[in-house]
């Protein structure tokens, strides 16, 4: 069977825990780089990767292939408000950063990779 | 690269104003008339073609050619309720109507849509 | 045309109603047997298979064809908790049970189903 692909959409910082839980499942499933994992966080879920914990979970699962990747128009939106935010150069260095995350997402699909939103 | 398409998919009132910055962050993203856009309401998303500050930036998104849609059987339940509701005849002129939201969701994945829920 | 075919995913216990109501309103639409449909519980959403109202609503629902799977991982998760749990053994017979959620949204998807998360 072809290699399953799959972005896992998050917007809500509270999603990343049921997101992190699947990615770990889906690897245990189906063993380690037997699927291509994109994490695509967009809207204020971009503030998590300022988040000790939970960016130790994600290093973790970057290091099994897993890809992470932020949305550059909600990381400059979180900075421009009130809210904690990450600026781009402060991300972990296993977060790639996409211009527009909702295109990346639709791209994903157009190329194949099925689409879950935890 | 052949044209993005996508349909948002919005069940919650509260989330429309997600669904239409991403959809704003796409257009300015890959430039007008470049993707096909759909925004799908179904459930209690359909009260919002009432709200006429969203409905303000709703028609500014359809002037650039996004394409709205409400759920014909949403919009009965919702008038049906103690909810606020907008009946068919008074929808925006620029929403269009299909008889089941969740039919119409299907049909566009696979006519090769992407599916995004903001 | 061919048949439309469409995993939902409920992955919060409040969402079965609105997932319920969309099988409904897609079979209502379509006609009886003219829509493949799988309903794949994850999560906390799987402790709705205890709840008894709910649960005859679906069973309704599979005699009219739709399959509800269940996580196997949710089940253990939430049977280790101090949540409600519904044990495997304890599943209504119209409820398969999958290893991983997860893996059975993305395979289900490149066999060409839709996804919809109401």
């Amino acid at each position: 069977m072809d290699k399953l692909k799959v972005v896992i959409h998050v917007n809500d910082p509270e999603r990343w825990n049921k997101a992190l839980g699947n990615i770990g499942n889906l690897i245990k499933d189906v063993g380690e780089g037997k699927a291509d994992i994109v994490a695509l966080a967009n809207g204020s879920a971009v503030t998590v990767f300022g988040d000790s914990e939970l960016v130790e979970d994600m290093r973790t699962l970057a290091d099994q292939g897993v890809h992470f990747i932020a949305c550059r128009n909600s990381l400059k939106n979180m900075c421009a408000g009130i809210i904690t935010c990450v600026s781009e150069n402060k991300l972990p260095s296993f977060v790639a950063v996409t211009p527009a995350g909702i295109t990346e997402l639709i791209r994903r699909q157009h190329q194949g990779y099925a689409y879950v939103k935890p």
